[in-house]
This record gives C-alpha cells, sequence and structure tokens, in this order.
C-alpha cells in the first residue's frame, strides 16, 4: 500500500497497481456501466502523451533522463503493456480529465519504475508537472479520439473495399442470370441478377469513398491550445513543435487549427463523420435486408452457417444478415449519441466527449469487423436460376421489354388475349406471338443491362 | 478434445468447455461487437429451462434421474458458477436461437457430468431432446428477457425510490430558503430553493411509479407456445403446467398471455417498458443539468468528488451531473434501438430480440447504478443561503410577491422610482417604501409555497 | 390602422385584426416554418381562459358585463371562427408565451367589440389585465396542451378501436385457412391465416388499452400555479376555483396536481404519453409491413386502390402499407422531438413546449387519420387459399405437426425418403405414407390454433 | 364535370382542377396529414419534365405543337402559377407516382387547354404518353429531390455565410473585452469574448464549407434509369439527351450515374447530405444554448424582440435562441426519418421517398430561414464589459495567466495567502503583490488570444 493525496484527503493505493489517487477517485466515482474506456483511445493517449514528451525535451523543458522514461512508457501502453491498468468507467464526467489523469499516473509510476525509484515517488516524475507539461485534457483528450478514429477509420476503409469486392465479384459472377425486378415489395421490369449485386456493390463503395474522403475532418486538432484552445500556459515554441511530433510518431497528416478555440470548443466534425458512418450503416441495414428478401423468394441461397431451429429439422435462417442489420442499428444509435453530445456542450468544451468517444469508436469497431466477417458469407451466395426463371416467366411485365418492338397498343393486347387463356406461362405464350428469337433476345442479360434500347 | 457433428458437418470442442457445436459455430459467426449476452439473461434463462424441465418431469416426460440432474445444472448457472461458459456476441444474428442452443449444451454436459458420464454423451442428457424439450427458442427466449427485465425493474424501482427520498431531504433541509425562480434561463419570481428540490423529488416519484407500473406489461409470457405461438409439439398439459413452475421458481406473478401467437409475433410491450425508463432518463437528464446550472450560479454547491483540472488548481467540475446525463442519453439510444428491432420485426416472431434484450438490460442496469450512486451526492449537496439572497434582493421581479398588497400600479411606480435613484438593493428600497414587516412577510418562505394568496 | 405601444415601442395594426402589438411582433419575430400553431390547441386554450373568466367572475375579480363578453368570445374561438387570427409560427420561442397573448388579444378585442367599442380600446377589456388575470403563460398554456391531448386522445382511442375490429373480422374470415408460418423470413411451423391476423389484433388492442389507459397522465394540471406554480399573483379561492370551471367546461377529470411548481417544471408525463404512441407506431409499421409481406409472397391480396405505375401496365403498388409506415415513423420522429424538449429544459418550466406540443398533436392527429382510413382496407383484404396450400404443401416443416404421432425418428426417416425421391408435394407424400386423414388431422385448423396437443 | 376511367373503373372530375383521375384517387387514398407536396419539389418536377420533353422532341418522338406547349405548361407550374393544383398529402405512398401523375396529368391539362382544347381530352395531348414518354415516377422523382435540394442548398450555403459573417463582425467587436473562459459550466481560464464569438464564427464556417461541397453528392442522378434503372423502354439516344437537357435548364452541373441500377436503389447520399445538414443543427443548437447562457450570466445582452411575460413586468426572455434550438432539433428528427426510410427502402427503389423528400427540403428550408433571420439579432447582441471585468476579477483561475512568470508554487502561495485574507477582488490583490503593470499585460486581450506564451 501507498498513500497518496491531495486537496480532498488521503487516499490508500494497492502498490501492484501503476495507477494513482486520481484514477482512484474516478474508479470510486463511476460505476455506472461496465464499460471500460476503449482500448484503441488509450493507446492513441499515448502517442500524444510522448509527442508532448518529445517537444519538451527538445525545447529543454524536460531533462533527457525523465523525458526518456517518459517516452518508453508511452510505447509500452501503446503496445498494450498496460492495458489492465486503465479500469475507468468508459461513462465517466469531467470531459475525459479522469482517463488523462490515469495515463498521466500510469506513465509516470511506469518512468519512476524505469528510473529505479518506487512506484509514487513523484518526485521522480510527476505526473502532472512532468508528464502532462503543457497540457490540459481539453487539447491532449480530444486530439487523442481523433488519432483512434483516423487509425479506425482507415481499417474501416479496408474493410468496406473488401466487403466491395465481394459484391462486385457476385456482380460478375450473377451477370448473365435474368430475374425479375421488385419495387415497393411488387414485380416491376426485367433486370439481371448481376445488376443487382453491382448495386450493392456500387453503394458500398460510395461509403468507401466517404469513409476515406472524411479522415480530413479529423485531421485538424487543437492540440497545445490547452484548457480553452488559447493555449495559455504553454510555451509558444512548444505549440508549433508539438504536433510536428504527434505527426512523425503517428505518421498521420495531422495538424493544428486555424482557430483552436473554435476547434476547442464545438465537437462538429464528429458529428459530420458520425454521419457518414450511418450512411454506410444504412446500406448495410438496407442491403443485408434485400439479400433475406431474394433468400426468401428463393432466387438467392444464403450459405447456412449454424442450423436455425431446436424444434424445425433442417431450418436454416438468414442469421448473418441479421446480424448486420442489428450492427447497423446499432451505429445508428452511436450516431444519435454523438449528435447529442455534441448539440449539449457547452460553452469552450465539449464535456460530454467520453461518451462521444465511446459511441464513435463502438461505431468504427463494429462496421469494421462486420464489413471484413461478411465478405466470406457474400462470396458464398448462390443463385437459383431456376427459381429466378420461374419468376420470369410468369410475370406480365416483361412484356415491357418489348415495348421498343411491338409497341403500346399490342401489348396490352397481348396481356388481355393471356389473361382470356387462363395460361401460366406468359414468356411461352410470347415466344408463341412473337418468336422466341425476339423475346429472348430482347430479355437477353446484354439487352437488360444497357442502358436503354438503341432506336433502330 | 471431443467431436461433435450435425448436418452441416464435424467440429472439434475443447474438453474443458461445456458448450457443444452449436455454441461453438456460433461463436465463430457472430465476431462482431466485444459486448457478450447479458449475465441477467442467462440467469433468467436458466430459470425457464428449470421450468420446463420440472414440468416435464412431472407429467412423466423426463426420467428422475435426467431431471433432476438438470435441474441442479440449471441452479448453478444461476448463481453464477458457469458465466464463463456463455461466450457468444450480443448482437447475434438468430432471435436468439445461438443463446437458447448455448445454454442447452451447457445444461446437457453439467447434467451428464453430474450422471458420471463425459461431457458430450448426450445419450445421457441431450440438449435437444431433453433441455429443450417441448420448447422452442421463440418461447423461451422472449419469455427470460421478461423475466430478466423484471427482476432488474425492481432494482430500478428500489433505486428511484432511493433517489427520490434524497432529493426529499434537501427538500425539507432547504425548505426555508428563499431564491429567485426561473424560467427561460432568465430570472422570473422568487421560490424557495426547497420547493425546487420538491420539484426534482416529485418528478423522481412519478419514475418511481412509472418503474413499479410498469412491470405489469412483462408478466404476460409466451411459454408453451413453442414456434409461433401455437404450441405445436408441446402437449396441452405441459402447456399449463409450466408457467406454474415458472411462477414458482421466480415468486413472480407470470402468466401465458390468453393469444399466445400474438404475444410471439409483437414485441411491442418492450416499446412501452422502454418508453417509460425513457421518461425516467428524461427526467435524469433535465434534473442534473439543473443541478450544474444551480452551481454554476452559485445558489448550491456540489461536493468535490475530485479534483478536475491538472493545469487549473481548485477547478472542480460537476462530473457526476455529467455522467448522469451521458447515462440519460445511453438509455434514449436504446428506447431508439428497441422500437428499431420491434418495429422491424417479421411476420410470427421478433428476430432482432437479441439486441433488443441486450439494450433493455443495459438501460435498466444503468439506471439503477445512477440511482444509486448518486444518491449520496444529492445528500451532500449544500445551499449557499447568502448567494440566493444576492440574486433576489437585487431582483426587480419580487415585487411580483407584493401584488396582492400593494397592486400593480404602485408596483410600477416602486420599480420606476427604484431605476430613477439607480440603486442595486432592491430589497433594501422596498423595506423601505413599504415597511420591512410587509417585505418580510410577503416574501416569506411560509407565504411563497403555500399555494396562491388569501384574498382577504 | 390602430396603434399599440408597450415597453419596446410603437407599431401599427391593420384594423382588420383582432390580434394586437404582441401577437404581431411575434409574427415579424419568428419566421422559420410554415407551420401555424395548432387549432386544437387554440380551441383547448379558449376552454381554458373561459374557465378562468368564470372563476374570476364568480369571486368578483371581472365584472359581469367584461365576464360575459370574454366568455362569448371563448366560445367563438372554440367554434373555430376566429381561426385565422392565429398567424404564430408553431416553431416559435417563448415557451408559449406568444401565442397566450395571441388569444389573449383576441379575446379582448372581440369582448370590446361585443361590448360595442372598437379594436384596440383596452380600457374596455384589457388582454392582460382581464382575460389574463390570475393567469401565467406557464400554467394556462400546458394545461392547454394537455386538454387538447386528451381529446384527440379519445378520438384516437375509437379510431384503434376501429381498426382491432377490422383485424378481428378478418380473423374469423380466415380462420379455416392453414398457411405456413415464417420466422426470421423463413418457412417454420404451420399456422392459420386467421391466427396471423388475430395476433394483429390482438397488438392493436393493446394499443387501444394502452391510449385509453394513458389519459390518466395528462389529467393532472399546473393550473393556478402561475409563472412557476407557486401561484404568485393569484388568490387561493380562485387557484381551486378555476380547476372545477375546467372540468365542467371541457367535461374532462382534470385535478391540479399535489405538487404544482413540479408539474411545472417538469413535463416527463409528455415523454410517458408519446412513448405509448410509439408503442401504437411500432405496431403499425410492423404490422402493415407484414401485410406487404403476405402480399408480396402472394397469401393475401391488398385490394388496388390505385394503379401503380405509368410504365408498368396492370402494376398495382401497397401504397397504403407505405403512407401507414410512414405514419409510424413521423411518430417515432415526433417522440424523439417530445423527448429532446423535455430533457432539455431548465429549472422551472419547459421552455420549449411549443415545439413539443406540435409533435404530440401531430402525432395524435396522424394516427388517428390513418388509424380510421386504413380500416376499409384491411377489411378488402383477400386471402389466396391456393397460394397458402402450394406453399404449405410443399413445406418440409409441415411434418412437425405430425410429431405427436410419429415422432421424431420417424419424421426423419420420412424427410429423408423423401428427398430422397425428389418429390416436391410433400404433402401427397405424407398422405401415402401416413393417411391422408391423420394428415388432414393434425393439420386441421382446429389442431392449429388450439394451443398444443392433447397427450392422449 | 368531366368523366375519367381507368382499370378500376370511372370518376367525376370537377371541370375547374387541372388534374385528373390518378391524382383524384390518390387524394382520396392520402388523407392522413395536412402537409402538401413541398412547392420546392413539384417546381424541380416541371424542370425534370421540361427536359424529358424537348429530349424526345429533339429526337422526334413528341411533335412540335405537342412538344411547346408541354413546355409551356412546365414553365408556368414552374413560376407557380398551378400550385392549388397539387393537393397531394406529402405523407402518400406510392414511391412518389401519385405527385409524378399529379404534375402529368397538371401539365397535359394545360397543354390541352394551350392548343384549344378542353381539360380531359387526352387524345390532343396524354398524361403517360406524351409527358411522361420515356420516364418513370422512379427516376424522373428521385432526380427532382435532387434538384430542389440543390437549389435549396445554395440558398442554405448563401444562409449560413451570413450568419458565419454577424458573427464574424461580433469577433472583432469584442476582439478587447477580456473574460473568463468557462469549461463543464465552471469558470476555467481566461479568455476574449471576442474569441469566443470567433469561435461560433468559425463553427459556422465549417458548416458553410460542409453545405458548400455536399452539392456534389446531390448532383449525380438515375434520370433516363426508368423503372429499375436499366433505362427499360426508353431509347439509348433519348437517355443520353436527357440529362443535358436537364443541365440547360437548370443550370446545375448534374449528370447521369455510372451504374444506373445503383442510383435507383439506394438512396444513401441522402443520408450523408442529412448528416450535414444534422451538423449545422448541432452547431445552431450549441451556439444558441451558449448564447442564453452569457446572457445569464450578463456578460452579454442579447436585444429585446418582444416582451416575455404578461405577470412580470420587464421580463425579456431569449426567444429566439429557444427558436434557433427547435429548429436544430427539427432537422435531427428529419435525418432521423431520412435514415429510416433510406434504410427500410428495399431492392430495386426507395419506396419511402415521399417522406425522405418531405423531411430534406423541411431540413433545409427552416434552416435557411433560421440562418437569415438570426443574423440582425446577432448583430444586436451588446457586450457588458463590467460584467465580463467582474467575474474575471474575482476568478482565482487568472492567475494561471502567470504562471509563464511566476511559476506553480508561487501562485499556488499567492492564492493561499489571498484566501487567507478573506478578500473578494483577487486581481487587485495581484496587481499589489505582483505589480499591475506585469498583471495587466499578461491578462491583456492580445496575451491572451496570441497562441500560448513567448518563452522568453
Amino acid at each position: 500500500m501507498r498513500i497518496e493525496s491531495d486537496l480532498l484527503g488521503k487516499i490508500d493505493i494497492s502498490d501492484n497497481v501503476y495507477w494513482g489517487l486520481h484514477t482512484e477517485r474516478a474508479r470510486r466515482n463511476f460505476r455506472f456501466s461496465n464499460y471500460k474506456v476503449p482500448k484503441a483511445l488509450i493507446r492513441a493517449l499515448s502517442m500524444v502523451k510522448k509527442a508532448c514528451c518529445m517537444a519538451n525535451h527538445e525545447l529543454g523543458f524536460l531533462d533527457e533522463n525523465k523525458a526518456k522514461a517518459i517516452e518508453i512508457a508511452c510505447d509500452e501502453i501503446c503496445e498494450g503493456r498496460f492495458d489492465d491498468q486503465f479500469p475507468l468507467d468508459a461513462l465517466q464526467g469531467g470531459a475525459g480529465t479522469s482517463t488523462n489523469m490515469n495515463i498521466n499516473e500510469v506513465i509516470a509510476n511506469r518512468a519512476i519504475e524505469i528510473l529505479g525509484s518506487k512506484k509514487g515517488d513523484y518526485n521522480v516524475v510527476h505526473p502532472i508537472h512532468d508528464v502532462n507539461l503543457h497540457q490540459s485534457t481539453n487539447d491532449v483528450y480530444p486530439t487523442a479520439v481523433k488519432v483512434a478514429s483516423i487509425f479506425k477509420l482507415r481499417e474501416l476503409s479496408n474493410a468496406v473495399a473488401k466487403l466491395q469486392g465481394a459484391f462486385q465479384k457476385k456482380e460478375k459472377a450473377f451477370a448473365g442470370i435474368v430475374k425479375i425486378g421488385r419495387t415497393e415489395l411488387q414485380e416491376a421490369v426485367p433486370i439481371t441478377l448481376g445488376a443487382e449485386f453491382g448495386a450493392f456493390a456500387e453503394a458500398i463503395s460510395r461509403d468507401r469513398w466517404r469513409t476515406f474522403k472524411c479522415e480530413e475532418r479529423l485531421r485538424v486538432t487543437n492540440l497545445g491550445g490547452t484548457a480553452v484552445g488559447t493555449g495559455l500556459t504553454a510555451p509558444k515554441n512548444y505549440i508549433f513543435l508539438v504536433i510536428e511530433k504527434l505527426r512523425e510518431i503517428t505518421g498521420l497528416g495531422l495538424s493544428r487549427g486555424e482557430n483552436v478555440p473554435a476547434e476547442t470548443a464545438n465537437a462538429d466534425p464528429f458529428v459530420e463523420v458520425s454521419g457518414i458512418l450511418k450512411a454506410h450503416a444504412s446500406n448495410i441495414v438496407k442491403i443485408f435486408n434485400d439479400l433475406r428478401l431474394l433468400n426468401l423468394l428463393g432466387e438467392i441461397e444464403l450459405s447456412a452457417v449454424q442450423t436455425g431451429s431446436s424444434i424445425m429439422p433442417g431450418k436454416v435462417n438468414p442469421v448473418l444478415c441479421e446480424a448486420a442489420m442489428q450492427v447497423g442499428l446499432k451505429v445508428m444509435a452511436n450516431d444519435f449519441l454523438i449528435t447529442e453530445t455534441v448539440s449539449r456542450s457547452t460553452l469552450q468544451i465539449c464535456e460530454f466527449i467520453p461518451l462521444l468517444a465511446f459511441a464513435i469508436l463502438e461505431s468504427l469497431e463494429i462496421l469494421t469487423n462486420l464489413d471484413i466477417n461478411l465478405c466470406e458469407h457474400v462470396l458464398e451466395i448462390k443463385a437459383n436460376e431456376e427459381k429466378c426463371k420461374e419468376y420470369i416467366d410468369k410475370s406480365l411485365t416483361i412484356v415491357t421489354a418489348l415495348l421498343p418492338v411491338i409497341g403500346y397498343k399490342e401489348a396490352e393486347n397481348l396481356i388481355k388475349e393471356f389473361l382470356k387463356k387462363g395460361k401460366t406461362d406468359f414468356r411461352a405464350f410470347l415466344n408463341e406471338k412473337q418468336g422466341k428469337e425476339v423475346v429472348d433476345r430482347m430479355l437477353s442479360p446484354y439487352n437488360l443491362t444497357s442502358l436503354g434500347y438503341r432506336d433502330e
């Protein structure tokens, strides 16, 4: 046991832990959820801390020994070696101060160890005066949220690309399969199954572009702005250097905003980014519900990833589509949270940024997991050509495809005659009436997917 | 290692685990979030499983040995002894089938052990034919969600009562402190600080009533309805007995719905219950923001639970109020999820019930934690009488309190005269003009809080 | 033209209009939406104003002449004769003050006319000193929102009952039609089409109960509480009398809350009521999407209310189902608005109540219109028995219905044998194997809908 | 009266109206809300119709006479001359077919008149065969929604620029006023009022950039794709020409998507655009709430646009801030609707696009109105320098500004000494201790707003 104290009094800290008094108080104060502060955020924060240390060292505000020890501690945290030293509730209040103090304390105590002293001997390395030097939670924490988000955004962008690729493969594979299109859950005009999957691929490709582009919105940070963006208590040369150090460490094209108080006071870029994640989620929900519908109608067969019922032998359910939809809905719920935290924030900072960070990192993570894990499922989808043919051959709307050749009047007459005869195979009837060669040509995949007809 | 197999093929299962092939497949299929199926749901499910076993045993469908072993296994799960045997992702697809199979397999393997055989020897106890006998995921799972929710709802109701009590104590303690009321963030007419806290207490008391009453909506189950609520494959006498057994085990006033297919097909009661939790959340968000405002204005002092800044010595932030607001927002986000899962469900069941269950149990849990943990913080709030007096004595609107005595005209004249003189202490001026005795009487706590004035 | 003036200056008012300076200022200030303050709210407000006038008159605060003129003006507004005199934007700020002043001014000017003077001669009847006597926007406006909501809630409750009736008629009509049930958009076990519609009817019947019961939450008002619920400036005997007058005028079981400041400060009852409307909306969205699905599958035929396409002759779309879903979504969006306005309100009142009022009255109105207008559409739904039979006869899951007779083993063997033979009519195969009499009995509507099987 | 008929039967149409049978049926079918289809959409649709007509004419599909008459009719509709001929409910089902038929019928009947015949004589000009030639609702309607949105987006972008300008003017005007910054609703470190308004301006400037940039997402249309994006029934040369015509008519940089079925099937670009509008709304809600807070604290004075209370003389409320917040919330609710309509759409089109169109056009319109109408209110804001000074001179945190000169230790000592003496004017105390010149320099507006201190 060691004892630490501040203005509010003394507190016992176990010798085993690297965190200190501030973390311990926060641990006891915030007991609402079972969610911990996201690891991705801790790692990003360790990079920010390292950048600050390097800048301070280079400018002579921290001596070589301390600086090296702090940097090593930051690297170790970044590698995940101290993941268990971040026990705080993700739904903490305090604008991230507790998490900032948590990492300050862990870095300090680890650096103290490295320098050969015992945890708690803050004369060696001090969590605030050394580790947090020239910083405020209000600049390092939002910067770390952005860094963490960018890393995850890149993973997501790659995952989206993979999913797009999977749909494109099916687009090609199904290019020759003519089927009936459906609008408003009613049979409309013919299309190919390939075009249908091509539409999925294209929507996902827009998501790829979106997620790729929106990194820009997160690159502008308020690092160096300290408490309210004015840089109060931080020296000018440090402010200019620290962002360079962070660029170096992260390899990301980060910058400091031109109006740092504005970057500190308004968290609207997160609303914009979350809106983009939600656009992807909307596509996911729509597309995987479409796959359920096509599977229900029998035009495609989803692969059986597990049996679906204990009571009905042989039943297989579209469980991955359902899971995908649920993930999409969760992202929408997170978008709500992000909008709320931003729009409810007051004056110089966004005090609800811990919840914001939790929500946006969750969205990024579950979407990435989803996109990667569903590729194989998409690739395994099988077409049921026979079923596609069955629907389309019965459908009166295929007459639409012949309009360029026969005109409206004749089309209507053909339908009337067919209905009068009470037959069921409309295509056979058309073959008989118009010649199989014409019908086949007008209903060929080539004809159906080349935009419009050639007016000869 | 043992090998299990089904229609989809063989799979290796570690000897250490109690789960089997169905769980293992689901574990590999659903890798989206890091959230596990809530423990509260697993425990409720173990009670449902036990009730089914008891009914089946009593009616002769399960022999004494098997039944006893199954019941013991259920009890052990309920006590939390096998918490690590439920590894599935909370965002799983499949309407809960995987979780149902997970518990079926754990019960079966544990029962097999109890009966002296080795895990995987399903001839001894079979996960489906014995443990799941006369059941479908579609009846046992929603029933378990309701049982788990009711238990948590009772905890919440108690927690709400505690929070109400805390506010009521402050209502009494602050009864004598006159202050200025504020509407639209502008000074309005006088009120007492006690009345202000009394309003908080009353809003929370409505929440108590709501959370207490809404248990009713969850008591009606579809247990015995099997796959689509028609009870197909289940014997009539079992259907009638099983709900009695569940009532016995849980001690809850559960019943079977009159129209079981309807209970199975429509999950709207959860929307209603979630709406009630959201009403509580709205109060939480509003009230704890009010406390932040009163603290900002200096009329109350929130206790310092931790220091607030590394850069600004002595700054203390309303971190628990902020956390409370974040919890409230999370409940609102969950209400969104619950509404989505219910309104997007199709035909005979709600296929998105795993997400629904996750959301409602999370809301119940975090609200309960919040209400309990904030009581002390509420009790520690201190009034700053001087500050209250300072605001009110300067406020011109206190003349409103004298209207019954002096009338509008005179009131306006007094204000004009006062403004002309350029003074700042309006109350002193009123004392001088109308006599201190009258002013004190009209602005006394008694007068301000007894509804209306006595027209003498 | 007449000229009116207040502390902020003079303003020209057209002689044609009954509104005055306060309304005119608000008209110029709030130019955001094209939505006017809901008529239902204006009418409810006229009742509240009348109640206040009657109480003031009976207690001698208003003389007979004035009082009668004011009451007549209130009645005329309630009849809708002055609907065009309420020009204010529904998205106005100011907690409803502008709307309250609007009606005060219209009442005053109309009463002045009745008493033989010219509009603007406020010595005859004064909008504030007479019409608004002993009132504040903060008590009359929320009371009017509740009165308006209760009237609309009753209309909704009747409309819900009608919709329930329509579904019940179809439940009976379709009682004998056996079909395949579907879970997770996959074929499950048999059910009857009647049971399916019975489930719709039952869900709607829960909505009926909900909407009926939730009137209670709105009956408790803060009338008499004036600005912050303490009744400041209002005499006690007036406060006790005015609610009686309002009960009399409206015929509703209204009361004054026990803690009037709490009723004034917290608008949570609206969140609860809106949650209940949202539960109904969830059912609407789910059920009318189900009807689209059944229509797509061909088991039912929705009546053709209009042709669906200019390009595809004969296409008919489920347009009323789609409209119903859109109405449901709008109610969900309104629930969001109501929760926001309540949770963002501060201290002694809900300043965003104009938006709250707009949202809740819109939800009530569009749901009522929907439920009434869709009854006929529901009644016109036709079953396609042949299609129902076609699906079920092919479905392997019907073997489940025979389990009580043949057992699992035999069921599995039958399926294997059938699949090996490559046939398509499973029922014919079962007839052959088990005897038509047994199959028909087990798959009879009676057997499928009586809960469970009799274990003989 | 004239009689029109289709497959569903005959219907009477008043001679006065330009709409026909399809509109009339829809008018009777959709009676849910009181909202009409937005005028902006009708006007955009008239442009699309004109483009189609011009392309058809140029390619010889429509003769000169018909084409000219149709084009004139389109122009007249675009000018608003027939606004009363579009009676349909905004919450209509049918993916916009009814609105498309409405304009087809109005154009046809007006063109018939122009050509000297009587309304209803569709041999002269036919709503479907002529006006709707080579079109489907599914391509012209979404295209019109995009055209209408772009026009409104440009208006919004201009309005946002104006609001930004207003905040920038205050930024300059308030540049010299030092005040205390606040984080988490607690006093933090000094800042200038100018910097605070500069942060507002910068956030709004991001909104300007966003709204400007997002036009791109709407420029890609599916015009020419007909029913499902394959262009079925439309000639190739028409498809290539029609988008050119629309570009010409609208003056917008529109194009046809590369994958037209994808543009038709997925409405995700609207989710992205709505997310951007929501980012603006978040800033509006945050900033205008901030203005309420600064007004409450007395550091700024909002101008009095109307008196605020009938009961409390002289009370003025921040009514325009409240209205702004309500408008922001409405935009968030619309974002919910847009996400729902997109994510719930199925297969080849978005069937809920009428609600989507209503929501996005409402958001664009109310935001534009808001931004324009609030500029003056922002410009009229007055600073209360004395109050700003009062807060900051008492605040202990100003010692932070001296840290670069005196160091932490000395700062702490000063605070202790000051507190011991029980004084209230901390700045006077600092002047005494450190010299007024130093204190003034460190707390000068220049020093506080130039980022960081110069490390000398």
